[in-house]
């Protein structure tokens, strides 16, 4: 067992407080990672405060690492001490269901076993990566380009992929329009990726605040859907849109944007239902559908897409001891676009 | 103008009685059809009786119409006197839209014009199959095979394109794992259909007590949604489930049943929304889909088909008089499976 600093959410109400955890010895298929970087995601904040179900305290969160190996397994043949490497949202899965022998483990049938909150396959709790060391799976690690900053390359493994993956998959590029709701960490990462794939990309947000920053990441159409005539301007455009917005939306607003065998994915999702009309989906034989991070096969192909593209988000490092702050910042949507702790900080 | 024999709608209360409508003059483009059979539909009740909304009355309906050519105007190429033709659920579109321009006149941005209950190009109102015979441009015309009774073959116009377009749009055939849910019009022909595409066809209706149709339409499984265990063996099973249930489902219920990239597309829907709960769709990467008629071209495809592979509707013919029983029939899905008007019980 290795004993490494982290920050940890001691109970769902209270700030994040700096403490030791200890880590897994190091298995003959695994490789232990010292943390350069870690990414925070809105999602460590709703299951840290418990909004997605109650875990076990003291809770360790962070799902967008990257940093460098520093010692490898016997059986560990895909990554080398001095790697360059990141872990995103999962660490494990069954490897026998039908998705993960497709290889696409991020919908493993069994339940994939997430990086933190997860029971672990020792019986444990997984802990995150705001943290100094991690020790996971080498199918689990990803190598990251020399072209992508470590800091960079952080929320890839998040917000990269999870933006990346529905765009790939419903074939964002030359000749398609492509909305993308919400300028978060996602939605940025989504204008940056659909405008390198190609595509016409129109944001979607609920203000002009940003449009400045979406058209310099690549964005063509900027509109504030508190502009009731953006809906009737835009009515039957989009081929796809990618809508990473947790909040409820107005389905039907949004899907009546979409044109002849257009899709609308969710990539975020509110705990409560949202009411969808099946006439609007009759028109233009739209679909709705959902999309969740992206196989370690696709993750590795969208960090090599990034590093060829020069696409790296925009980041904002903060030491670990800021991370509460920062939690308040993300809350209300204060930042741009991604806070990065740099875990030096941890020593 | 001609004066033909009809079966109209008073009222939205009062039963369907005779009469007599009038027919526009066979115009340079049109097409005089005299009618041999109409399909009984559940749309023609809805709209009937008002369920979709206010109409005006009378009002004839029908929209699965097959007939003769009988007369043809000065420039039409596509068909000639006596020739076999059908009529399905739309008899003109703008021909403008982009949808119109890419030969998808069933999505037509402006709307297509409906074969009964739409204000037609002069502004009169359209009215449908319940008649002797019926005025239509030669390019909502489609051909029917010889090798497809004419009674048979009404049904076809909307039952048959209604289930034909998403099961060929979403790729049903070898390989693929297809639910029908529902047995009624349209879920009888959903099966055949799937079946002679090549899927393994399941049914999911409400009760086992069409189990022996369905196995001889074609499907290989039928489970009982009454039963709640039916949910559980399924999970995660069909490539596509095609929902021809008209009232609300438990829509998270059989979104669970797709596997990796499945589709549920519904060609039925309830006035009022329906609630999706997004993390379903995140599950196995779902989409939620809906499906309106087909295009002429994939129409006069489907015709082909069935001819091709001798599928054919259920039918229960009737005489125009036994219409108002018929609609209490097909109200407490007493009917295997389409009633059709013989027209000459019209003249």
């Amino acid at each position: 067992m290795l004993t490494v600093n982290a920050y940890a959410a001691p109970s769902a109400t209270e700030p994040l407080v700096p403490t030791t955890i200890e880590r897994r010895d190091v298995g003959p298929a695994d490789v232990l990672i010292a943390i350069r970087y870690a990414g925070v995601c809105h999602s460590d904040i709703h299951t840290v405060r418990g909004d997605w179900g109650p875990i076990t305290y003291p809770q360790v969160v962070g799902h967008e690492i990257v940093g460098e190996v520093v010692e490898v397994g016997a059986d560990v043949t895909k990554h080398r001490v001095g790697d360059r490497v990141g872990v995103g949202c999962m660490v494990n899965s069954c490897r026998e269901c039908e998705n993960c022998l497709a290889g696409m483990e991020n919908y493993c049938l069994r339940g994939n076993t997430q990086t933190y909150a997860s029971v672990d396959r020792d019986g444990t709790i997984t802990q995150g990566g705001y943290s100094t060391h991690v020790v996971v799976d080498q199918d689990f690690v990803l190598r990251v380009p020399e072209a992508i900053p470590y800091e960079a390359a952080a929320p890839l493994l998040c917000a990269g992929i999870t933006t990346y993956s529905p765009l790939a998959h419903w074939h964002a590029g030359p000749g398609k329009k492509v909305a993308v709701v919400g300028m978060g960490g996602l939605g940025h990462m989504a204008v940056k990726i659909a405008a390198a794939q190609g595509a016409e990309v129109t944001v979607l947000s609920q203000t002009l605040s940003k449009q400045e920053d979406g058209l310099r990441f690549g964005a063509q159409h900027y509109h504030a859907t508190s502009d009731a005539s953006t809906f009737e301007t835009l009515a039957n455009t989009f081929d796809l849109i990618v809508n990473t917005v947790s909040a409820p939306i107005d389905l039907g607003a949004y899907l009546r944007l979409l044109r002849l065998d257009g899709t609308l994915v969710s990539v975020g999702a509110p705990p409560e239902p949202l009411p969808v009309q099946v006439f609007t989906l009759f028109g233009n034989r739209r679909s709705f559908a959902g999309s969740s991070i992206g196989s370690i096969a696709e993750t590795q192909e969208m960090l090599d897409f990034c590093a060829e593209h020069g696409i790296a988000p925009e980041v904002e490092v903060i030491a670990a001891d800021q991370v509460n702050d920062a939690y308040e910042r993300v809350l209300r949507s204060d930042v741009r676009y991604r806070f990065v702790i740099d875990t030096a900080t941890l020593a």
